[in-house]
């Protein structure tokens, strides 16, 4: 029987020839992902251990939940970071100011590559599977003691696989497909299942759309998603990764717990309205008026340069709408320049955005814009559930930039087809 | 007896001839000012009044000082304001997005003209006498109380004149001249007094300077700050303030308590060590390297055009220190526009910054860089009270933007002159 992606990653990983869906396996990682509020408690338990770390080299630091610093625990938080970078010689730590969102960054950044398994304590790790590498958020502990033995232990997991097939149409974004998926198979609908991507959609999905896509593989409940290795993947790693590394494609006889398929051509801008990522509905179908408080573009999951583009698409030449708050947060220095250099930061400050640098603030309810009881914010983040971006009583809608975007402009939930 | 610019100003908003220092004196204002933090405790006084605000168009709201909303309790102050805004009809509104920290915007509107009377919930409000405006910080309940009835009442201030002579050398910028003032005088040696400023240097001073000059009164304990309607003055207003305004001059024969002579020529830039603004050291006199956490460019005090333009020339080519974070905040979305076409933003990435939305955020230990214990920031705020910035034993360096940036490439306090 054949292996899919990820059971073949984990097979490597493991060093044995096989694995199958269910078995207990103990993996090398090629890198470990921990950030301002994960680091602290992961640090904690890798001191019990008493070893040196396993490589300074694949340990990435990334101080971004909470920082610039929010406050003093945050700041206590950042300089427990800090002093180890310093102590150990951690070669990947990045600075505030110098940094962006950890799953921007990493793969901007060149730090994960095909078939590399990287775990990160950090519930959203499971980006990196755009790039075809296993990738995973773990707790604390676990990333602590994996800083220590340089290796941890999975279940493997079964495999779904989705087939995305048709050519999407003007306005439809990875975020659109992916918050589809998940209207489909509910939010646990991939409960510890590996999600492998397969079809003919494949080709017109830039980078930027799998790394949404996958980034998203967790709100259905999955270990992680997968995009298998093209030209796509190949053009974007190209120059970016400077180490080796072997690509894996899964066998033709691979097993598969499950398919879904999805025609992304007969798609319209989807949006999940509160509380669950899991309910989806077309924007097309929206009828009555929802009134809109903020907007935020930007996360690890829409927070890269073609978000930003597709956001200052529709705000070009337009005002955010009176009492709208529109907060757009590149998601890293690097996207944050590349946006100066086009033109959009210039499109957002003129339509009346609040431009921050790179955080995950707002996202997780941290700062940057938190709602008050009774307000509604569009957002390209990843989860809406009560409360999580401000008050119990605040609403979140997930969807794609250009459905944020026309919102701000509209002041209310809103389609780019509907600005005018 | 002849009358200070202050007398005088005090006494046509008390429809009187003549005021003298001592008497107390009921006058009319031309405008209030609140923020998200003070507006919520004013709109308490005014509603037990029961009657409708003096004048809609002098009503001057900005969120600038927990916003975007750090968190909940934020929010719900944020919105206290906008709901107040959108049923009273508040014309000179402030949304996130298109507004600015609140004494870098009024001016910079025009919503500030020379000879006004201007009290605002805010103790830097004393900003405003770089325009030859009466301005003063006042308590919420006091803000609260005028919004109903136009006006309030002061006891007349004695004026100190204050004697710039000399033309300031290439480092010396305003903040170096009122730093060396308050060390001087002390914290206390202008209490419930105006600081009247006089002398051959004012020809030297931009308008930016004399915004930090006197913003910083109120740091020797200052009821106001004020500067002579001059050509200076004129071409900031002309074109910017919309509505009739008489400057005021003062009586030649008009009596000071007190008169301080500075040779600006003679100052070496200056800065003022924890955990007092009169802690005053000049650069070139701090022999002992003191390492650095952290560098805050911005502020109602630094946060305008001239200000980054001075901390980009220092910065331009070179890189923020390895550990250190710096933090750039421009004062206004207009800054931060004319910031972007000016190429100074992109000097501030690629030097390795953080570019905030505008934001009172890490003066006051509001959010956007707070410090933990034992850390150090060279800031270009106006406060380093202890723990005015994060942890009680953490430490606040206040200084120029070009003093700030030297630091913040050296990673310890240094001057520009030391930058290589």
């Amino acid at each position: 029987m054949g292996m899919t992606i990820t059971e073949k990653n984990m097979a490597r990983h493991a060093g044995v020839a096989e694995v199958k869906a269910g078995q207990i396996v103990e993996c090398k990682v090629d890198a470990i992902l921990m950030n301002d509020i994960t680091f602290p408690p992961a640090l904690k338990e890798f001191k019990k251990i008493g070893k040196p770390v396993f490589d300074k080299e694949r340990i990435y630091l990334v101080p971004d939940h909470f920082t610039p610093n929010k406050d003093i625990k945050s700041a206590e938080q950042s300089k427990i970071m800090r002093d180890f970078v310093r102590a150990e010689g951690i070669t990947h730590y990045f600075e505030v100011g110098r940094m962006g969102i950890e799953h921007v960054l990493l793969p901007e950044e060149g730090l994960v590559a095909p078939g590399d398994m990287i775990i990160g304590a950090d519930s959203h790790t499971c980006t990196y599977g755009a790039l075809g590498a296993f990738a995973t958020g773990v707790g604390s502990t676990d990333a602590g003691v994996a800083m220590a033995r340089g290796k941890t232990w999975f279940k493997v997991p079964e495999t779904i696989k989705v087939v995305l097939d048709g050519k999407p149409g003007k306005w439809i974004t990875g975020k659109d497909i992916v918050l589809e998926l998940i209207g489909r198979i509910g939010v646990d609908g991939a409960r510890y299942k590996a999600i492998e991507y397969h079809g003919t959609a494949l080709q017109y999905m830039s980078m930027t759309d799998r790394l949404t896509i996958c980034n998203m593989a967790i709100e259905a409940g999955g270990k992680c998603g997968v995009f298998p290795y093209d030209e796509i993947t190949k053009a974007y790693v190209t120059g970016r990764v400077k180490r080796d590394f072997t690509p894996i494609t899964a066998d033709p006889d691979a097993e598969y717990c499950e398919e879904v398929h999805i025609d992304v051509s007969k798609l319209q801008p989807v949006v999940a309205f509160p509380h669950l990522p899991s309910n989806t509905h077309y924007i097309t179908d929206v009828k009555e008026p929802i009134t809109i408080d903020q907007v935020v573009i930007g996360s690890c999951t829409n927070g890269r340069f073609e978000d930003l583009q597709a956001a200052a698409s529709i705000l070009k030449g337009r005002k955010v709408a009176d009492f709208v708050r529109c907060i757009v947060v590149p998601g890293s220095q690097t996207v944050y320049d590349e946006a100066m250099k086009a033109g959009l930061i210039d499109t957002f400050i003129k339509a009346g955005c609040a431009v921050s640098t790179p955080t995950c603030g707002p996202c997780l309810g941290g700062y940057m814009g938190i709602m008050a009881a009774g307000e509604r914010t569009v957002s390209t983040t990843n989860r809406n559930f009560r409360g999580r971006m401000g008050h119990v009583d605040s609403e979140v809608y997930l969807a794609s930039p250009y459905v944020a975007a026309a919102s701000a402009v509209m002041g209310r939930l809103a389609g780019p087809e509907e600005v005018q």
